[in-house]
């Protein structure tokens, strides 16, 4: 069985928003008409073909914007504090979600687990580490983007036929979708905040092949009865 | 057998050479008795622990320099320009070492090849891609760090025995000092250029367990002899 982490075992997305809006509050103070989460979302967009997924990817993506929506006026000053929101949140302890530890430890006596996470190896490993979750997982799989070669090639190399595998996550686009493509099934546990680039319309979904949960605690009883 | 890449099949440091040079002279214009170096070695140190290795990591350490050095000073427009060298450097085409694609075709005939390199995920997965060589390899690994236990994982888990692994690469310090401890053999493969933090006092090495070849031409011969 395969489980995101990012927003399905901890917080994640919270941080970026939080982040974001002090962003807003900063350049405000120098564009106060400014669409900063606009030109934000342009930036990352743009970026995301050469700088990937993560917190170092965000905090460059913060810069360019501070930059260019102050037309270069901003002080060195202000863009040196958007360096330290970036290293704050690549320090920040691993906040595990509710139910999550207890649901892990459950499932783990009778499943194989695999973290299968996106993005950062580095700030992804290190989470993992600060999580105290590691010893529940098999093995961990950090990927640069989660679609349907990169599910079957983990699939590939460890053996796993896909009938048999399931996947926990909260993001329909990276965690469920693609692996109802491969014939494998998919739980979703939706988190509040989703990033605008992980949201696909929920009528665009299959209609079979996954089942939705309001809670990681119900994760034991459905696998049982699948 | 397992081969690094930066540095071993395609050039790295070079482009971050380079790029430091033209931070020198940047901040030269502000601070012209500043040493860049040192201090940009004293900034990258401290962030390892945060960022890990790769060009993000870089980027994000020259902008805290460019900021500390010149005292908050510096123009965004200058702090812009050093965002750009980072795009550039993570866009650029991947130039293969001289002999590498001949080398490789001859021993990929013989051999199972693992690329096996250290830094950043979205970076490696897109030099590899753009280097023409993905073909040639097996399996991939992309490690946060080059350590005893990330290679004693690598080789568990693909069920490679120590005692007939070969790991080609630049560095004593990342590819061949870690696998000699576990067992395996190593093939030192000198370049030029070798970042700092990479370097080890050569008679710090133990004198069984590897070999060193001027060239990737040579390796063929060599892992026949063994």
């Amino acid at each position: 069985m395969g489980l995101d982490g990012d927003d399905t075992l901890w917080q994640n997305e919270t941080r970026f928003q939080l982040t974001q809006t002090a962003l807003r509050d900063l350049l405000r103070r120098h564009v106060p008409d400014a669409d900063v989460d606009a030109h934000l979302a342009d930036v990352e967009m743009r970026n995301l073909r050469i700088y990937g997924y993560g917190v170092k990817a965000f905090t460059l993506s913060m810069i360019e914007t501070a930059i260019q929506l102050t037309d270069r006026r901003i002080p060195a000053a202000d863009l040196e504090v958007i360096l330290g929101w970036g290293q704050k949140m690549l320090s920040a302890p691993t906040e595990l979600l509710d139910g999550v530890e207890a649901a892990l430890q459950d499932v783990s006596r009778r499943y194989e687990l695999l973290l299968i996470t996106m993005g950062d190896l580095f700030d992804q490993e290190s989470k993992l580490a600060r999580s105290g979750l590691a010893e529940v997982f098999k093995g961990v799989e950090i990927l640069s983007e989660k679609n349907v070669d990169a599910y079957r090639s983990v699939l590939r190399r460890r053996h796993i036929e896909p009938a048999e595998f399931v996947m926990v996550g909260n993001s329909l686009r990276s965690d469920i979708a693609p692996v109802i493509a491969l014939g494998a099934r998919g739980v979703h546990i939706p988190y509040p905040l989703t990033w605008h680039h992980e949201q696909v319309p929920e009528d665009s979904m299959p209609r079979e092949g996954w089942h939705r949960l309001g809670n990681i605690g119900e994760l034991g009883a459905l696998l049982d009865s699948l």
